[in-house]
């Protein structure tokens, strides 16, 4: 939305040899790079690597096709450091500083802290310490989820930050803001009058957002036992999601304009507490089970790495208010977790009807009118209406109107960090979350842990779309979960 | 909509010979016949025929690969008659009687006066005193357009056949309400609240109605300059097409209940007086030119059959105005003509915006969002709507999401005659005109006909959408004609 300029940057990677810098930031980079982004980037991290050795195995991550590779690959230099070791920043210094020079780069440097946030107060620490962190250009940092696990320890970490960078400074990361699906949510309400003519509880019935996986929990077994789907996925993703598809029209498209309406939102989401939460929230862990392809899946507590009584949450469903104006009564439905029946990320609109038809979730009648944001798999939009089935009889059937991002474009699509590091080398921070978004996320989740060590943890098998307490949440209100639709 | 019983009939079929029964009534007739709809027919025109030259003539407008058709053709029968003859109707009611007796049709008639109006009077009035329409079944008369040429005509053509039918016997056919897409309105407009919700003043800034054809006057070359643009196309389907986009819910989807709904429209219709109708009405004669094909048309002035000072119009726009609530200060552009770059029925719903933008019109940045009904040739609907382009720019473009009727279904897909005379075969009037919707329709097109002498007659040239004058009609107002799409 910010039209700024392109400026060259030093960009410090923390964490360069990390598997999220292997699998993601580098591609993103390189496309970057193809499109006359100007930067250099030390990489940093405890590993030994020369700068060859650390070329060699950015290589690797990237398409072997393109002729580019070779001068790309050569603006990558590499410095083994340890967070906690003051003279490896003052090394740094010195090598940031010749680079600088040498790609006359204005002293512009991206602090990409790709690191596990205990780090993280050492490493701006030390930035600072050293005098890294003072340039005659601008200076932004990158930070990735996880920013803490509550409150408190989220508020910790942003002071550590703090103490080095300014608030505009900080770039937080959540890469579903990055997607192109979900930066068209905007578009697609406030450039679309007939939209936003009916987008409140007047004409809306409920919303519904999934976001599944049929993934386990792989090599981040420790982690996600530690953590679980309500800090993993709903904190952050999820609440984004509902934040774009609730949030007011803001008084201009600026960075600061929109970041306000979305905090809006989060405050206007009504808590829930120990009295209320068995009524609003399902969490459950997966059992053995049988994935739609035929593989036999084990238990989440038989995994590698978890605790054969662990009681993470693998996957969770619940029922949030907005409690304003425009979303009085209006449920927002969300769902998300691991080992489910598809993997999907989609957001159902769904629109009142006149009458309350118990046919409706057979489909094969006609139905609701549903708005439907494809993010993943599948990146489009469907709109689900009823039209005279054509031909002499006067029944009334479903049809859906589709729009989507086709596979010839598709390629040329920017993945989600490339479209995030982008804004950040154009100094553009509104796709990501401002201090305060976080804060009220925190204090949402931890409202929840706080109230549901009262409710069970229920179960489903792998291989399903969740726990039958998950349809429940919605048939008590009338309201059923749509089956997830493919795109042609 | 009404759901009737399929009886036994007997089809006293008057114009058998003619251009319409051949193009449309017997093709229509045969696939209800393959649909199980019994009846018989006897054939009735001055020309001579006996029963087989007349099954061969019949035969001759048949997909020649059905195995069906003998026993079809078996069920026609001929008798030459002159309608002023009351001899002839002597003869016919023997006729009538023993293939009633033959067929066990339970004296159920159909009379289809595929005739010119004037020969209606002596028509119903030798059935009657021949006692033709005095049988122990139900009665039902088809009319074709043109009922009358104004009110006065029309009333008297009324009269004479309400002498012999019941009101709720005449069957008058606008053969535009049997089309799939036109019949879809009534579901499009209310199974689907999204739409029901923003159909009204507050959200649409116009509608526009296009019938325009390619081809010119044909062998009705005489008929048509005595008649125009208005009365020929205007005083029936465009009005109809106004009326069903302009409706109230009906209380009941009852024939009558939405028959009532549809007079109330007609009865809004702001009149025009000889004060207004210079800003509100545009008609026009085509001159010579090239059609997109590259065809040399000569001016309509010089067509076989025409007045060279003829001044009858090929083509009519105009700005019609619904004044109730719901359209208060909507206007209902409307168009049609011959001899126009395109054959093409489609109503476009214009919705409001949130600003006026210039560039709307060039349909390369985002626009309006439009709702397209295609009636002809296309059968569907395309919504356009406006999303953040796909990539790394944050342009807004327009997409269209499409429902249409594919190939496939289309070859099923009834004609509008097989589904009009359908219906008459189960007496279900819905889409049929009831009296007092033609008498609204004739009172507002005599009130154009008595202001419009004083307006002088445009050009236009052959192969274009109409003159200049017809886009200043709009373009008065802030809005354009939306160019004609074509669905893939």
């Amino acid at each position: 939305m910010v039209d700024t300029e392109r400026e060259p940057v030093l960009i410090l990677m923390f964490g360069a040899t990390g598997d999220l810098a292997c699998r993601k930031l580098y591609p993103a980079l390189f496309e970057l790079y193809k499109k006359n982004h100007e930067f250099a980037v030390i990489g940093l991290a405890r590993r030994q690597h020369t700068h060859e050795s650390y070329r060699s195995m950015i290589d690797r991550t990237l398409d072997q096709n393109s002729e580019q590779r070779r001068d790309f690959l050569e603006r990558f230099y590499y410095q083994p450091l340890d967070v906690g070791q003051p003279y490896h920043f003052a090394l740094l210094k010195n090598i940031a500083e010749q680079i600088d020079t040498k790609y006359n780069l204005h002293g512009n440097r991206i602090f990409y802290l790709s690191l596990a946030p205990r780090f993280f107060g050492s490493a701006a620490e030390n930035l600072k310490k050293a005098g890294i962190t003072e340039t005659q250009g601008w200076k932004r940092a990158v930070i990735e989820k996880p920013f803490g696990h509550d409150l408190a320890s989220a508020k910790e970490l942003n002071e550590q930050l703090l103490r080095v960078f300014d608030e505009s400074e900080v770039y937080r990361i959540d890469h579903y803001l990055g997607k192109e699906m979900v930066q068209n949510i905007e578009a697609l309400r406030f450039a679309n009058p007939i939209f936003e003519s009916i987008w409140d509880h007047r004409h809306i019935a409920n919303v519904q957002i999934t976001l599944s996986e049929t993934l386990g929990v792989g090599d981040r077994a420790s982690y996600y036992d530690q953590t679980g789907a309500l800090l993993d996925m709903v904190q952050n993703h999820i609440l984004q999601l509902l934040i774009l598809t609730a949030m007011e029209p803001p008084s201009r498209f600026d960075t600061e304009d929109i970041r306000q309406e979305k905090v809006k939102v989060l405050k206007a989401i009504r808590t829930m507490s120990r009295d209320t939460i068995a009524n609003e929230l399902i969490r459950a862990q997966y059992k053995a089970g049988v994935m739609p392809d035929g593989t036999r899946i084990t238990g989440y507590h038989n995994e590698n790495n978890i605790d054969t009584d662990s009681k993470t949450e693998t996957f969770v469903a619940a029922r949030f208010f907005v409690d304003n104006y425009r979303w009085s009564g209006v449920p927002f439905y969300i769902r998300t977790g691991k080992r489910m029946a598809a993997k999907s990320t989609e957001i159902v609109i769904q629109f009142k009807d006149i009458t309350q038809n118990p046919f409706f979730c057979q489909l094969h009648k006609a139905g609701p009118n549903l708005l439907v944001i494809h993010i993943q798999p599948d990146e489009g939009l469907s709109l689900k209406l009823n039209v005279k089935e054509f031909g002499e009889a006067g029944d009334t059937i479903p049809i859906s109107m589709n729009f989507s991002n086709h596979h010839d474009s598709k390629s040329s699509t920017p993945d989600a960090y490339e479209r995030l590091i982008g804004d950040c080398l154009r100094g553009d921070s509104t796709n990501f979350t401002r201090w305060d978004e976080v804060a009220y996320s925190w204090t949402l989740t931890d409202s929840i842990v706080a109230a549901w060590n009262d409710i069970p943890l229920d179960y489903y098998e792998a291989g399903t779309m969740g726990p039958s307490s998950s349809d429940e949440l919605l048939a008590r209100d009338g309201f059923c979960w749509w089956p997830l639709t493919k795109m042609e």
